[in-house]
C-alpha cells in the first residue's frame, strides 16, 4: 500500500525580506512528499523534470525513502521555473516569471508498481493532467486529496468540476474558496462546494489557521504564531502533505482523525516556512515535530469547567 | 464587589448589506455591559448621554440589572453619535459621521457606590478620560482590562503609554497590534506591547479569532464561522465585556481562567453580530450562552492520541 503524490517539480527564484535564493528546489510535489515522509514510509511521486535537474536534487527526494520511479525526465528540456517576491506581509505575492518548460505538455505516467496507491493526493496542477493520474489508477484509492489554486478556476472551471466529483477532500485558500462559490461567508462556501463533489474541504487561511468543513462538522484549526516567516514557499503543499501523510498513517478516515490531520498539516507547514525552500523540510527530527504537535495542543486548548 | 465599565455611550447609524438603521443604541459602554450582564450580576456603567436620551433606552440597560448611577445626563445636550457604512466584507467599514456631543467634554464621575469596584473595563474611549476613571477609584481594582483604538495611537500616544503601565489586560486588533508595536509579526508585536506594561495582550483578529499573549505563553481562540453577521458593530465590546464579566464571576486571574474568558467573550461577540445593534444582547438566554460555549469547544477541539 502507498501514498502517491502527483504535483509540480520546480526551481523556485525566491525573494523575501530576509534575503534571495537563486533557485531552490520547490514544487508541490516535492513539499509535500518531503512532509509526507515524515509520517508514512511508502509515499511515491509522480511528475516532470528536466535534463537540467541534477541528481543532487533527486537525493534530496530519495534520502527521505522517496520514491521516484514515477518522475520522468525529459532530457532535452527544461525543469519548470517560477519566480516570484513576497511582500513584507508575507501572506501577499508577486510573480515575477513563470517558465511551464516541461509542464506545458506533461502527461503523468503511473508506474506498475505505483498500482497500490491506497492514499492519492492531487497535488496543485492543471486539472487535466490531476483527472489523467486518477484514471490511470486501476483501483480507486481509498481517500483522494486534491489542491488547487484560483489560477485552473480561471482557466480550466469545466475541468476542475468534473474532478470534484471525483475526490474525497479538497484543499484551497479562503480567497479561492468565495471565488469558487460566489460566496463571501466561509460558511455558506463551504455547503456550495461540498455540494460540488468532495465530502471534506479544508479552507487554509494562512496566518490565521485552518477551517475543516464536513460530515455537518466544523473544525479550527490555529497556525502556531511565529516570530519569523522565512519563506512562504511550499506551505500549502507541507500541510497537504502532512495532512494525507498522518491519514496513510492512521489508516482510518473519518472526522476525528482528520482534525488531527489537519493539525500534522499546519505543523509540517510550520516548519516550511522557517528556512528557504525545502531546506527545513529536509532535516527535520521525529522529536521536533512531536514537540510541535505539543505546542498546537497548548496553543488551542482550553477547559471550560462543568459544560 | 462589582464590575465597572467606563465607555462611551451612543446613538448609532448603521448600514450594512443586509440593512439600515438610523438611531441604534449602542457605544462601547452599552454593548460591554449588556454581554457582561449575562455572566456577572453586579455591572455599573460610568458614561455620559445627552438629554435625547430617553427613558427607553436607559431600560434596555436597567432591564439587565445593569446599574447606571454612573451616566451623567446632559439635559442641554445631545449623546455622541457615529454613523457607518459596512463593506460587503464586513471586516472593513468607513465612518461616515461623529458627532462627539456629549462626549466633548466627558469628566468621569465615580458615585460612592462604585467604590466597591474590584474588576475595571476602560472601554475605547479618550486615554485621558481613562487614566480619570481610574485615579478616581480609591482602591486600586483587582484586575483592569482596558480597551483602545488606532485613533488615540495616533492622536493620543503619550496618555496611552502612560495608561498602559497601569493596566492589566490590553485588548486591541491586529492592525492596532502592530501599528502600536512597530512590528508586523504578531509574535513580536506582542513581545514589545507586553515591555509596554499589561501582563496580558489579547490581540482581536475579527473572523479569524483572537490571540491572548501572558505568562509566556499563548492561547489561539477559534472565532465561530458564522453563515450570516449582520451589524459588527459593538462585537468588539461585547467580547471584552464577555471576557471581563467571566473572570468577575469565577474570581480567580491567571492564565487558566483567562483562556476560558477569551471564549466567553467570543461567544457574546458571536451572539452580538446576529442581530442590529443591541438587539441580540438584550434578549439572550443562559442555555443559548452554554449551547454556544459547546459550539466552540466542538469546533476547537481535537485529541492526538499519545502525545
Amino acid at each position: 500500500m502507498s501514498l502517491v503524490i502527483v504535483g509540480s517539480i520546480a526551481f523556485d527564484a525566491v525573494e523575501t525580506p530576509f534575503g534571495k535564493a537563486d533557485k531552490n528546489l520547490g514544487g508541490a510535489a516535492v513539499f509535500a512528499g518531503l512532509a509526507a515522509s515524515y509520517l508514512y514510509d511508502h509515499v511515491k511521486l509522480v511528475g516532470i523534470v528536466g535534463g537540467d535537474f541534477g541528481e543532487d536534487n533527486f537525493s534530496i527526494i530519495t534520502d527521505r525513502g522517496i520514491d521516484i520511479a514515477g518522475i520522468e525526465i525529459a532530457e532535452n528540456q527544461k525543469t519548470f521555473f517560477w519566480s516570484g517576491k513576497y511582500h513584507v506581509d508575507m501572506n501577499s505575492r508577486d510573480t515575477l516569471q513563470t517558465d511551464l518548460n516541461v509542464l506545458a505538455a506533461f502527461d503523468p505516467k503511473i508506474p506498475e508498481s505505483y498500482q497500490d496507491c491506497e492514499y492519492l493526493l492531487l497535488g496543485n496542477l492543471m486539472p487535466a493532467v490531476q483527472i489523467a493520474t486518477l484514471d490511470r489508477l486501476s483501483n480507486k484509492p481509498k481517500l483522494v486529496v486534491m489542491d488547487t489554486m484560483n489560477y485552473w478556476m480561471d482557466t480550466a472551471l469545466e475541468d476542475l468540476k468534473v474532478l470534484l466529483k471525483r475526490v474525497d477532500v479538497l484543499t484551497i485558500n479562503d480567497g479561492e474558496a468565495r471565488q469558487l462559490s460566489g460566496e463571501y461567508s466561509l460558511v455558506k462556501a463551504a455547503e456550495k462546494i461540498l455540494e460540488m463533489g468532495p465530502s471534506y474541504l479544508i479552507i487554509k487561511k494562512g496566518e490565521h489557521g485552518a477551517l475543516l468543513f464536513g460530515e455537518g462538522q466544523v473544525f479550527s484549526a490555529p497556525a502556531l504564531p511565529l516570530a519569523e516567516v522565512f519563506d512562504p514557499t511550499g506551505a500549502g503543499d507541507a500541510f497537504a502533505g502532512g495532512f494525507i501523510g498522518y491519514l496513510a498513517q492512521v489508516k482510518t478516515v473519518n472526522f476525528h482523525n482528520m482534525k488531527n490531520a489537519v493539525i500534522y498539516g499546519s505543523t509540517l507547514a510550520s516548519f516550511c516556512v522557517e528556512k528557504f525552500g525545502t531546506d527545513r523540510l529536509r532535516e527535520l527530527e521525529q522529536k521536533e515535530i512531536k514537540n510541535r504537535i505539543g505546542q498546537f495542543v497548548a496553543l488551542s486548548k482550553f477547559e471550560i469547567g462543568g459544560e
